[in-house]
């Protein structure tokens, strides 16, 4: 530590350091920011990439990208290929696996989704709003089912989903109508695309208790999804079946789904996790 | 951004920021470095802290970690939960998702796991080394199971686990020096405790192809691991099978896990991980 003032140090490490006591406020908030938009560069596409390939994608001057990716690389955010080539660090992911709306959620909803897998053998999902977005946090493949396109920890629209509707409808109102300022992918003719119809489906799903998205995404399948509530009755996160479109029929479906969604929900207000298995 | 000139910029992000050059290189990593280092107060046991809980306990002064942690939470790696209390962030878990080491690995294993655990009925565990410790990649329990303490992404010592005696046998010198200079943790009389044993040990497995940790962590359990190969034979994780000690015998589990640890290697030496389900 070169500056101990209150106000914030500017470190000195190296022996030619220039040590100014400058706010740190003013490099602290930057300076991380900058070393975290760096791993947005990492995708399912690109899990490997160099030096100049994280600058270009991140849109940090390689001087500055090489010195955050050093310090990432420290700590083992990133780490390095047998080829030399940078990737997403274990150490992340590490840390990561302690995020609550993420395994967290999935370790206590694990034992329903499975069961409701088990029944409908079909895909089943499990999905949390983050910002404007569903993140999948669970996806179970059934041994009859049709073709899904999602991945644990990859992100989708939320008008399209099951899990994405549910979500929507029990989402504050500025993130509903900034959601459906559009612009809205259409995958199939089924896409909703007019903000009045989608609003009409929230209603309805707020009255129902449950989501169908019908051939949304592909012609042939259709999701019905239901609301996981915190011990509060806020609702955290939604739990969908995908099934061929018609087969089952959604009078089927949504009670098996909607009574996995309220086992899931009991477990998270019962508390504390399940003492895992010694 | 204050100041563009190579060498780099202290930004003046907020109205009264002194803006002055100084070489990055003296602020970035330490910057870096601590917010990161704020990530390693959460653990299992404490997923959610406040703010004085996280400078506590990662040994960062209070008005420092407030102003990382503004930075962490601005961009998602800590989020805050209805209480207020922080937690990991959602937006780490999914990046920490990309990381090849972790759900790559396991994605590309779980088919053989999942055969491993059908044929066997027992616990199947996936593990790499991270510095002087294996870190659980995935975990599948057995219906006729007994009783496992791990978690995924969870830390072990490497001496004490069927997957750490594999990953210790092949890592570099100075890993094994580091690690055999102990401290040993004993967990019951049979824990390798005596550097020279396990020295003997860890050129058995070598010699073998597998390792048997008999009884080390619980009296009741033994596991058989073997190494997972990447493309260029280097060892890249380890597979094993907890079982009740001595049913199924050492001599039965062996030849399985050995044969199931060569499929996964045979999966990743095929270089690219299968196509996603669509």
């Amino acid at each position: 530590m070169a500056v101990t003032r209150p106000g914030g140090p500017v470190d000195g490490s190296s022996p030619d350091a220039v040590s100014i006591a400058v706010p740190e406020r003013a490099s602290t908030g930057p300076v991380v920011a900058r070393a975290l938009r760096l791993l947005e560069a990492f995708s399912d596409e690109r899990p490997t990439l160099t030096l100049s390939e994280i600058s270009r994608r991140s849109g940090v001057p390689l001087s500055t990208a090489h010195r955050l990716v050093a310090a990432l690389e420290t700590w083992g955010a990133v780490e390095r290929d047998p080829a030399g080539r940078y990737q997403v660090g274990l150490r992340l992911w590490e840390v990561g696996a302690l995020a609550p709306r993420g395994p967290g959620l999935r370790e206590r909803a694990l034992p329903y989704l499975e069961d409701l897998c088990a029944v409908t053998r079909e895909n089943v999902q499990l999905a949390v709003r983050e910002d404007d977005e569903i993140v999948y946090v669970e996806r179970l493949a059934g041994t009859q089912a049709v073709g899904v396109h999602i991945r644990v920890g990859g992100r989708w629209a939320m008008t399209a989903t099951g899990v994405g509707l549910v979500l929507l409808a029990h989402a504050p109102p500025d993130v509903v109508e900034r959601v459906l300022e559009g612009p809205f992918t259409r995958h199939t003719p089924w896409t909703l695309t007019d903000p009045a119809r989608i609003r009409e489906t929230l209603a309805a799903v707020r009255t129902r208790g449950y989501a169908v998205s019908e051939r949304q995404i592909t012609s042939d399948a259709t999701s019905v999804a239901a609301p996981v509530r915190d011990a509060t009755g806020e609702v955290v996160a939604a739990l969908s079946v995908v099934a061929h479109h018609g087969n089952p029929p959604v009078s089927v479906l949504a009670p098996l789904v909607r009574t996995s969604a309220g086992g899931v929900s009991h477990a998270l207000a019962a508390g504390r996790r399940p003492r895992r298995p010694r």
